[in-house]
């Protein structure tokens, strides 16, 4: 097995640039910082590129390692560099990113969740992890939403990415699409007529989009909704934290009565 | 008004070990970033000690600002050294650190949040964020609990400090306190007995536990409960992140049906 230990090799220098998008696109993979996402993503069988681990990660883990896989020994500092965080659990993988091409328009059922301009990285993880823990099928993240494969998406999402679709997509071609197959797409820009997410009752397909942080989800699409919700705040806060929001919103949606 | 232009400055010095929280025990209060907070704490009428704002800030806030309260011109490098952050606002308040002693065997109505050694601050802050907006009197924040008045935790709590009780305790004398007076206290400990979020119906009154991220709340404290509640979970994510789950019972007990 190769044994890298500088941070000037050229394999850890592409490894590092897989941290901006740039470096994806180009390398056409992404990484997976720790054992539990390796784990998830041969369970997944994920197309690997390489497994990179300290010598310690690597006596533990190797074996459960499926054959054919490269894989690298690498120093504690290639570690750190590549992770870009002090202390690393020391083991990661290289993987290609999906290559689905995915066409909306044969969506007819299924809870979906749309993300319109979602900047930070944790929200957009987390939304993706909350989806997946409400049965939905496939999450969108439109034009200006974060990059799901970024390292903190990643860390965030928990593994998400191999159990259910997360997608990229232009969200009007998309909630066209929806409301065309007869799906209802919920928005969530309150507005005068908006309605409180506790009339609406559960139901097993439909499009629910999410907006940014500050700005709130784009007119052009709270106006193509079937309605908007909002949820109702008791207290004095001014609003929630997105990834708070959609969680209950998707609860509700998908369990609530 | 002092101009202040070294990080060497004593004053300097003394802000910027606000961010610890040896340095807040000491002085006994803490630090807020950016106008939206310290205006929050304007309308609180909170204890100020010192406003520190850089000439541009200072110019447009200063009328706004309460006669009386000591202010400061500082440097956009004292501004990051004060912030920890790279793009601060510029300007800052140092207020008191909250003073309130509070027993809860005189709690006898109302919704709590009782946080067992939650460690993130972002969860904490957002938590007690969601508690406010949801209607909750206040959050108790236990032994092993990220500190409330944490950096972290003050930019996520967004103000809420300033809209309900945000306190330190014993949750072992809150949850005997509550019970013994009426209260119905509920935990989220994954056991045997546990049942599902939605068999529960809204009330005005009650206590609710979260525990840690990775280690749940403690045993102690979930034998103590009227019911451990779960989120039953449809997809294949192994659970939630707590600030999320939080959100999904905060609001189905305040607001559900």
């Amino acid at each position: 097995m190769e044994r890298i230990l500088s941070n000037q090799n050229n394999r850890v220098k592409a490894w590092a640039k897989l941290a901006t998008r740039k470096g994806r696109l180009e390398q056409r993979t992404y990484l997976l910082d720790g054992w539990h996402l390796v784990q998830d993503a041969i369970s997944a069988k994920a197309k690997f590129h390489a497994i990179m681990a300290t010598a310690e990660q690597m006596e533990v883990h190797l074996p459960d390692v499926p054959h054919g896989v490269p894989a690298f020994e690498i120093s504690e500092e290639v570690a750190r560099h590549i992770a870009g965080t002090n202390n690393p659990q020391g083991i990661f993988a290289e993987i290609s990113l999906p290559q689905k091409t995915f066409d909306p328009s044969y969506v007819f059922d299924g809870q979906w969740l749309l993300l319109d301009k979602i900047q930070d990285p944790g929200n957009v993880g987390t939304l993706i992890r909350t989806a997946d823990a409400a049965g939905f099928k496939g999450v969108i993240l439109g034009e200006g939403t974060a990059d799901a494969f970024a390292p903190k998406v990643v860390r965030a999402m928990q593994g998400s990415q191999f159990h259910l679709e997360v997608l990229q997509g232009d969200l009007n071609v998309w909630v066209d699409a929806l409301i065309k197959n007869g799906l209802e797409v919920y928005g969530s820009q309150l507005n005068e007529n908006a309605k409180s997410y506790l009339e609406v009752p559960a139901q097993s397909q439909f499009g629910l989009i999410l907006g940014n942080e500050g700005q709130g989800m784009s007119d052009e699409l709270a106006a193509k909704t079937s309605a908007n919700l909002y949820i109702p705040l008791l207290g004095q806060a001014e609003s929630l934290n997105v990834a708070v929001a959609g969680g209950i919103l998707m609860f509700h949606l998908a369990l609530g009565k």
